[in-house]
């Protein structure tokens, strides 16, 4: 029987570890932090993420996703919150479709538990990587709270240790000819929790994402199993409307009440409740190849995104699909799957990273634009016309499984197919007319 | 008297310990390799180097450009070998103006010699730094040889460290914001020796940078004291013309006697000389910002480049320029200084890197083209006419000291300019014709 290590018990690590097991090697998973069950911490960044087809697909080829069903909240559309407290809806799919609100520590301890108790995995707690020989399969762990050093060594790793993952940093980044890189954006955020009622019922429609779009900066809020929502604050660091100006409780309370007056209205207190989560930044990192030896990487380690299309836990997950497809390919020959894991997967980790920050601008600046608005109409409704000829973007991304470089390639197409529609006189009485089908039809042929 | 503590004795390092040295500093100098000076060691790249303006104004700034000057061998021009041995000669600049081969370990070992003797510099060698705490001007040493460690605190810290610096690795990549990328270019590089004649004179034209330019690959070579020729086969490391396919002596020997039938001539057994230096790998390191707490990057661990212009060394020493002025404007007050080198300078380590590339293509792709060398002799001759409205790209980075960002910039202007001059009908015979000259008055203006 083949020992595996895998670094990180984080969600694509925990779902791995049962895929890993469903073919028959033992699997030890070595885990930085103190187990999120037992202690009062939190798994790292708290924005609340929307498991959608990908991760899903993921989940069942595990055989578990229906023991993160109970956890996980519908969302089938947004809910875009205007300056007089307007709300407009946008359905993300067609009916039946939906993504789902999950905490990040609510189903990074399901899939922890999934990682015992279907995956047979050994998890250890408070275990620093400091280092790794990857041609020889050996790792180097410091126990964080008794100093104590331990080397590991198996058949594989498998390195699920995030955006900064410490396999890639100590091991691959001094390797000659290894790409890397490290941007962050220039906003940042910061998280407020809006509570429910008193009763326990819900402040705001709970099936929806709701955005309070304004320009150069967003609020956002996912709904929580127990009423209340996680909200997140995406503002520049520096400039006119931004953290730097957000400097104590008064000009907080000042600048929701004139930007958010329906939030502000809902949650009055939210100067004092303003340093309850930190200011944290957000960065994307690539990196090529993802392996070495008998290691590779997955999910965040190899291809961390930003969080504004809803992707990163799912791509992360989707790795977990790909790398069991790549496994019954090549009959369990690593050095063959570890390959063509980098070289086929990079584009979509790429592709991914491309669609985020697409996203970003969308929802920033473009969500609450009536134009847009009307695009995404016209889209949905010749989509429905002639579904084999235009799926939208934004279910290419998130209601199939089709490759994100695929997607991401045929989004930007469709773009200037709509640039062009756009631009047809009158188009806002004739959006749904035979004559815009026309051109939309003709423009594909081209 | 403050103490300043410099990481890395090479070319950067051992200049600035000059100018800290003139303004009341005593220098300490850490090095990770032993003394170049004492040992038969190799002082990293062995590109040879081409020392130009913004290098020797930086040398004269400290005085001490009168001692590299000999060991500095002028190149005015560029001379092509094409497939049949024949040449073309291509002048830098104009009369006067050259720019000056230098081997990387002799200017090293000079400038070793100048911060001791001048800059009262003490080197302390085989010491590699571990760590770092920024904010407190602590560097961590290990001695490579007795494994001895030593911690040294210091008022201000300056990382010449190079393109892989320990300092921003160990103590800057893991700051909250900081970017970073490395990516290498998909083509390496072998050096081979071109030995002198018998009697010790040179086999080709000493006062020239000799290029065979072959499309997707290219030789260079430079010419040493000693009557040799230190050249450099730059070439992709996989596909058809690649290192991949070098395997055997006999493999590089038909190589060469087909592709560059006059160096062969020269070299008839560059089969067996092709191993004496290994194939090495080229990347652009980007980061920002440049500073933080004590510290700050300079040279290569700011903004390392591909060598394709020979501005890697020279952008070096300008940092010690622009430090300098920053010094005398803020008068020493180094939080000030730090923070503005790093915005200042900052888009001209993006520019000199963008230069650097688009070098490379034009070296491989272009210096042998008619058309280009037909648009570089128009360009020659309308600066002649007209100096104060077109400096040659090639004349701003090599032979001026205007901002790389800015001659970047004004490099594309004019590229856009002499695209359509080249459009016009029998440009080959009106090449010096008025019309041509108030063509480009005229789109200058534009």
């Amino acid at each position: 029987m083949k020992e595996v290590t895998i670094v990180g018990a984080g969600l694509v690590g925990s779902l791995w570890a049962v895929y890993l097991s469903k073919a028959g090697y033992k699997v030890r998973i070595f885990e930085r932090r103190p187990d999120i069950r037992k202690a009062e911490i939190s798994a790292g960044k708290s924005i609340n993420l929307a498991l959608s087809d990908r991760g899903w697909k993921a989940l069942e080829g595990a055989g578990v996703a229906d023991r993160v069903r109970d956890i996980a909240i519908p969302m089938p559309g947004r809910i875009m919150h205007d300056m007089e407290g307007k709300l407009t809806y946008q359905a993300y799919g067609k009916e039946n479709q939906a993504i789902y609100s999950v905490s990040r520590g609510g189903v990074n301890a399901r899939m922890m538990d999934i990682a015992e108790q279907v995956g047979n995995a050994e998890i250890t707690y408070n275990m620093k990587c400091t280092g790794a020989d990857l041609k020889e399969g050996i790792c180097h762990f410091e126990n964080t709270e008794t100093g104590a050093k331990q080397t590991v060594k198996s058949d594989l790793i498998f390195a699920c240790d995030g955006a900064f993952s410490a396999i890639r940093y100590n091991s691959m980044q001094k390797l000659d000819r290894f790409n890397y890189s490290q941007r962050y954006i220039e906003d940042g955020y910061r998280e407020v929790l809006l509570p429910a009622n008193e009763d326990g019922s819900y402040k705001i429609e709970k099936n929806a994402l709701h955005i309070w779009p304004r320009g150069r900066f967003m609020l956002i809020a996912l709904p929580n199993e127990d009423g209340s929502f996680t909200c997140t604050l995406f503002m520049p660091y520096e400039g006119e409307n931004s953290f730097s100006q957000l400097t104590s409780a008064d000009k907080v309370d000042r600048f929701f009440k004139e930007t958010f007056p329906d939030f502000y209205e809902m949650m009055p207190n939210i100067g004092e409740a303003w340093e309850d989560h930190p200011l944290s930044s957000l960065a994307i990192t690539r990196c090529y190849p993802w392996h070495h030896g008998k290691a590779v990487l997955m999910g965040d380690a190899a291809h961390a995104t930003v969080p504004f299309y809803g992707q990163g836990m799912n791509a992360g997950f989707e790795d977990c699909t790909v790398m069991w497809e790549l496994m019954q390919k090549h009959n369990e020959d690593w050095e063959k799957i570890f390959e063509e894991f980098s070289i086929q997967r990079k584009p979509d980790g790429d592709g991914l990273q491309d669609l985020s920050l697409h996203n970003y601008h969308v929802m920033r600046d473009y969500v609450a634009d009536p134009k847009f608005l009307l695009q995404k109409k016209i889209e949905a409704h010749f989509s429905a016309k002639h579904p084999e000829k235009w799926l939208p973007l934004y279910s290419m991304t998130t209601f199939s499984d089709i490759r994100y470089s695929v997607a991401w390639k045929e989004g930007q197409r469709q773009q200037s197919i709509m640039d062009e529609v756009m631009t047809t006189e009158d188009i806002e009485a004739k959006w749904d007319s035979e004559e815009v089908e026309s051109k939309i039809l003709e423009l594909l042929e081209r």
